[in-house]
């Protein structure tokens, strides 16, 4: 199998979010890093493509020249895709770009500034057809597809709440001040758009619960709170959530809950009995049958669903984490890439990514929030009404 | 020492919570169950007085014979105290009329029905100075009570964000159908009130809050939810809180969250770290200092708080559960009893338990609530403004 | 329903397991306690009585006097057993003395300290006829009657491994020259017998597993150790254990294992799947069948055994714990009393109580245990050949 | 920096743990899969080859044209080392014939079949000095390294007592005959060695704990068992251990503990607290000094000892798993070749790995392990006398 080349643009030395995606796309040794426009500073972005290993003629000043030289060499020698890593303002603009001009674009969340901007993409999306996947990473879990299988096969019976909570602490004092990059720029409207704890991590949990039970949000009530001094966005949001199908929901974000990590946890409750799953236990999904013993199931077992077990490389209780769910998202985009390439047909097993259209419904559910928090009124209309189709590669 | 005399009215054979009281209060010793109306129904009354070896005399067939006997009796032969254990739309009358003629009381919870019944049985209290205890158990477990401690001695910093919830799952079906008693009149208004999951275990969430950081609600924000088709109360309830220090509070109850139990749980966030507790595992306390490992404190050793430590009869370990945390609020109500017959001081370690302020403020989040989840209106004014103390025993 | 009376040695003011006892037995309010011997100084014994509401004529100075006084009474007045809750060295005579005598009897662990002297125990009963049982307190636990259920439906297929365990530290440093009695007493060889860690702890792990599995030790290879510099008895055991159906097991004990508390802790593996229960989370029992998703078993359910049901006291989530599983060999004990009496057959599901052959083959495990470790052959004979019935309630 | 030329022989399609191996190695870039003899068979070996994308010139057919051809290359374009990963039988000539001619090696445990053959591999390290790694992979895990950090600088104290545990259940039934390669190899003595559990995974244990607490072994005494009919070798072990400090040890392995995944468990207990670590949790490492709380530590954390941290990729709460830790060990090895290469220092924080030293640890005690359990003996003299240094890198 010829791999398939994957260009970057942001994620230079010393970023974490860059160095992640890179370990997560070569995991499998179907994709190789050919060319790259690692930061917005020519000279770092060079620097670091020459840390990496990149060819010289492929390690770019920008990603303008990226998108230029790329576009001046023969179809078959181009990047394959491009991974747009950068911080979020700069998400629209080259993701927009590379899409119009034909590339496959994996781009990292929340997928733009605005419901304006993804509306762009969408149909920019819709008109090139190029593969465009959007890294809500936590749905690459193999016990999180296992979770979606069991709520289609109606096992939990018809969902009546689901609690979803995304519990960090990491700014729980004033780190942007203190030089690091990733809460400097995190916090910064100009970088990170009108939300902060939302933004980040509450897109998330919207994307968890999507991705896992498939409920739309009817209404919100949202409560945002800025409780570091001085500081330009939330850090702490609190949602009260009504979804079309009559369910209720609870949706927390925190990144000022001292002493979590990355608490990104779901509870999900039918008529027949719940479901709960943790991205720091991520090996493992509890199931609470109404009336039965709760069942632990366990990543690598034969009695998981396909889609769980093709997300898997190790055997049970060879635990696997947080990069290979990353891993498994870029797996699915490959074979998306390479079914495009190929007019054929994606292995099944690998048709669920996260894709432009969840990108714009966690942008619309971000502004939603945001809106809401500023309101006297209870509930605000939060549905996401997206023309066409919903899921690429349905 | 002599044995304080304990009359119960309510918690005839079968009654679940008749037998747990009677268990935690003689688990030490220092109480007897000397008189009893066991029942609203004479013959089963006087049949479960019989089958709980009642003394004939004192097996009475109702509350007021009881009353009056009592009354007649010596001062010094009278019970020392009443526990009122029937459904909740007894507790008024019955508190209200043991309070008047000069009893001690020991009251299950929610406290009464309306605000205006809470507030004439505040005044009856701070008129006769009886002691009157409304049994928030989880109150009285070990680990609840280092956790107040902690929060007190400034171990987290300012409080910023409470979650507490309650999830339960026995009414995810109509059971009150099914003839299960319990069921029957916790969802029948008229007994019950005008709450379901919020009266019956919201209530407790509520406490614990308060018992753990003393916090006191300004605004509420209440969605509840009947999901039971044909059930008359709501069986689910969700709520987004603002505290008068700035803190945010989410509180969540449900009897529909099939699968789960009895699942109490609270985290509470502080600048300087938080605090994790679960009733279903009530002998660990977790602490999450920021940057520092977390903490597993366990019930029973030298480390914890004096009154931690009081609140403990076995070696750490050996564990303690819900019928020794029940036990707790007795000895703590015996201590404040003799205290009280003999013109002293009761014992430091055993002055917290809760008390008819507690009730009223219950009753009071109860209203507030219902009234927030029927308004269009986001945040709703609900602080307590309670004259006077606030503890009966300070 | 007349309470049956309750006599008992040992357990004055202070002392730990007394206390526990009493609470045990009274829990149920089946059981009233009557008599007492509560010391072998004649003053404690009686200021203990005093403390604990004894009645003065029932309150004896020595163990002897109340043995005479009362045989003294009239049959229907005498108390209806003894619990004899003494430092080991004392059971023997205490419990031989009353058995001939004709009174039931309830004794701590473990049972006595030879071989010869249980054998006579066993001779005595089998005479008699009384009722008497050893406190293996930690059978009485829910969870565990469903693991022996489980086991004895064949769940687990054939048992091929048992893994044991004891873990306490408070040993861990010289504790016994600080003044605190029980270390004191635990660590006397005149008081507490031949063996340290495996005649306190040690003799739990065996019975726990004898209880579970009903396996049958053939052979033993064990490795006792004093850590504590000058420590008169062992502190830590390790033993390998045949079974006489093949299995293999594996039994740590250790008092001397830093940081843990009371870290009972059991895992069995049959042909079909394993088993795990922990004393510290009581109210979960873990099923691992093979190829399955583990099941996480909780008390009070409706899906676990009869025995387990009958052995619960609260509904699923209101946690019980270590008092209530005392509380329930008291409980079986009480029936037994009762259809001694009354010439029944006790209640199906309360037959179960550890009794004096478990008492006695305890004490041979001791022994052998003891041997082996001072022996540098590999196996040592361990099969236990008790004559006649192994259960005395079957 | 250059990337470092992998040669791997074994491993082909199929082969799980050549592609971990190859995930390891290649996750952080600074390794690339340069030529590979991925199978005994030769046709087999080239289409795995051409599957997995290695050119064409430096696919061999065979282990022995891949050493012969890479001689013939420059020294600059030779593979910089090979890693095996075939089955056991063919560790030793493959091993040994990369080293003499002066080729580093990585090689996966056991090493060899024989003390005899372990020995001549040490001194063909010692004669050639090329860096030699055994991949017991779990002691690349950021968490072993901070328990080892811990128990060097002290804070257990003197280390008084091990638990070491590798529980598996996958071989409970005759897996071997249902056509599963892993199954059939491993249970196979041609292939696999004297010995099937204890060969496996118990040598993993004895690592883990050497790892951790660089105690040194100087009796065992061994109960091996083989449960499955017609399996040809041991499939449980259970071992009672004398360290040469005086410490006592349990170690446990077994692959029929039905129900079990891979759970390898270790247990520190010192004169001043413990340790706890599970590889199925891998990101935790519970710490238990006496008379303190628990803690709870956390990969990736600021307050880790430095090797802790230089071992992890990711922020805390983005678990790291398997794959990391064995990438771990890659890095290890990769910073020591570099070293060797550049005649420097390799990086203080990457100079533990595990070298022929601890493989040829392992396979003594494999040995003495089956030794004993065939003796009626109960302590064999388990001492591992090796001539000169015992870590490659000190």
């Amino acid at each position: 199998m010829k791999k398939l080349k994957m260009g970057m643009v942001g994620g230079g030395s010393g970023a974490l979010i860059g160095a992640v995606h890179r370990r997560a796309a070569l995991m499998d040794g179907e994709i190789e890093f050919a060319a790259g426009a690692l930061s917005s500073t020519k000279e770092k972005a060079l620097a670091s493509g020459r840390d990496l290993g990149l060819p010289e003629e492929r390690n770019y000043a920008s990603w303008e020249e990226m998108l230029e030289s790329e576009l001046g060499l023969p179809e078959q020698q181009r990047i394959d895709f491009v991974s747009v890593v950068t911080p979020n303002h700069l998400h629209f603009p080259v993701a927009h770009a590379f899409a119009e001009a034909g590339f496959n674009v994996v781009l990292d969340k929340p997928m733009v500034h605005t419901s304006e901007q993804a509306q762009r993409l969408v149909e920019e999306v819709e008109k090139t057809s190029v593969v465009f996947a959007v890294t809500y990473n936590y749905s690459g879990y193999p016990m999180v597809k296992q979770a979606r299988h069991m709520v289609q096969k109606g096992e939990l019976g018809e969902i009546r709440k689901v609690i979803v909570e995304y519990n960090q602490g990491w700014l729980a004092t004033k780190l942007e001040d203190s030089g690091a990059k990733q809460a400097e720029w995190r916090t910064d409207p100009a970088r990170s758009g009108i939300a902060g704890a939302v933004g980040d991590i509450g897109s998330h949990a919207e994307n968890l619960v999507s991705t896992i039970t498939g409920l739309e949000i009817s209404e919100i009530c949202a409560d945002l709170t800025t409780f570091v001094e001085g500081r330009r966005l939330d850090d702490d949001a609190n949602l009260l959530i009504h979804y079309t199908n009559g369910a209720k929901g609870v949706l927390i974000a925190s990144q000022v809950s001292a002493g979590e990590e990355n608490d990104l946890h779901i509870r999900v409750y039918g008529t027949e009995g719940g479901l709960e799953w943790r991205q720091e236990e991520p090996n493992h999904l509890i199931s609470k049958p109404m009336g039965a013993p709760a069942q632990v199931l366990k990543r690598g077992n034969d009695y998981l669903c396909e889609e769980a077990k093709r997300a898997s490389r190790l055997p049970p209780g060879h635990p696997e984490a947080f990069i290979e769910a990353f891993a498994n998202v870029y797996m699915s985009v490959g074979a998306a890439i390479r079914a495009r390439q190929e007019q054929a047909e994606p292995d099944e097993l690998l048709r669920n990514f996260p894709c432009v259209y969840d990108g714009a419904r966690g942008v619309h559910f971000i502004e939603k929030t945001v809106e809401s928090s500023r309101s006297t009124q209870k509930w605000l209309d939060a549905r996401w009404r997206a023309a066409g189709r919903h899921r690429q590669t349905l």
